[in-house]
């Protein structure tokens, strides 16, 4: 029994913090080797960050775009089955009927597509003087809300903060989540490349439910873990129960399903 | 018009930290002089802190509750107009039909109440061997949410964390606040008095748009002043705007009138 519950309630979390270049196939094969010695170490569930095989930018957008499935999901199936893992591709530029989207796959340990979601909230920002940049440019935004059943109570976002929002946003967002919704939270970032054009943040993040963090990237290209113990979310929402106190009868928040 | 621009957009905001004893009066008496003192240097907004005129503590909730209104929100309503000012009265406890409530008045600079808000989602903590305390066992929630008109753009929590969750989530939580929303966020805390039940946190706080801590009290008695100009907010809102892309066609946040 002690096997069985602690298969349900602890398993290994791997962020892979991917340094990615211009060359697809370099970002491939590099993932490939991280998603190996991330599941030889004992992860389950192993992240890409956003936009992983291509580089962030809106004029690589539709250059990197594959139809899925294509080359760069395909090989995602591969990986998340030689390895038996969860595998959460990051995204991809997707290209589908002339448009290009921002999209996240998710692998089962059979290699079965889970799950596939577009970015509903692109990303657009203009801070003079600092930053400007616009997904809404060459993108398209996704039209569905995405769900998968594993096992484990986590929020997982692969993310590309920069030099802006990184220092203002980054930790702070995803440690307010946490506390929030009393859950684990992680993010998987890009290394940071100071010669790109867009660059990244990195500090790929895991972070408890009571909202410390319980691992970190630097900025260059890393594997980051984490132990998840679903036993300390538990704790943590009899302690302050937030959530049992919600009030329904005041409030709701509504999913418009199609 | 430009005075009458500068009088729409900007203001000076003042959060007493007050020090509250167990004397009714006393707590009156000094929440009125630094009131009159705040609005001498120009706040226009004052805030008191929760549980301003008496100990929190369930056990002094039902000694020192009132009716609304009573003789502490009468004497706010003084406060206000006497002040020219609009007055967020922190909280007290409120009787009403034998039932005790955690209840925050605000009054307009006319001396009228312009609301007043019994709080909805109860504290109840129980960090084994740091911390047991249960609104619950003495209060009752309030059933509707409330809302005042005023000019400007700000979420202003009277609160009293305590050293296990003042630490862990005071800051973290209301600048998630700040950042989500794109919107000024202030809290003010009762000063720290180490001899009490219930010890507070202290550092009462006011957040930019952005997520910047604009001031920030120590632990001790004081007021803690921020000027406030709501050109900022647009601003943010402009750079990242992330409330107009708000997905209305996937969800939304329902609010329940009764």
């Amino acid at each position: 029994m002690e096997t069985v519950s602690k298969a349900m309630t602890q398993f290994r979390l791997a962020l892979i913090q991917l340094r990615v270049s211009s060359v697809k196939s370099d970002n491939l094969t590099r993932a490939s080797e991280l998603i190996k010695k991330a599941a030889s170490q004992g992860a389950k569930i192993i992240a890409l960050p956003e936009c992983f095989n291509s580089p962030y930018g809106t004029n690589y957008f539709p250059e990197y775009a594959e139809t899925i499935p294509g080359e760069s999901t395909e090989k995602l199936s591969e990986l998340a089955k030689e390895n038996q893992v969860y595998l959460v591709g990051g995204s991809i530029p997707e290209e589908d009927g002339g448009k290009f989207y921002n999209t996240c796959t998710v692998f089962g340990p059979d290699g079965t597509l889970l799950t596939k979601h577009r970015k509903l909230h692109l990303f657009d920002i203009d801070v003079p003087g600092r930053i400007r940049f616009q997904e809404s440019e060459t993108l398209s935004a996704g039209d569905s809300l995405s769900m998968f059943e594993t096992r484990c109570h986590l929020l997982l976002y692969p993310g590309a903060f920069n030099l802006t929002t990184g220092p203002a946003h980054w930790e702070l967002l995803q440690r307010g989540r946490a506390v929030d919704n009393q859950v684990f939270v992680a993010t998987a970032s890009p290394a940071r490349d100071v010669d790109a054009s867009y660059v990244a943040w990195g500090h790929s993040t895991v972070v408890s439910p009571w909202g410390e963090i319980l691992a970190q990237a630097g900025i260059d290209e890393t594997i980051v873990y984490a132990n998840i113990d679903i036993k300390k979310l538990v704790e943590v929402r009899q302690q302050i129960p937030v959530l049992s106190q919600k009030r329904g009868d005041l409030y709701a928040v509504e999913w418009k399903k199609p």
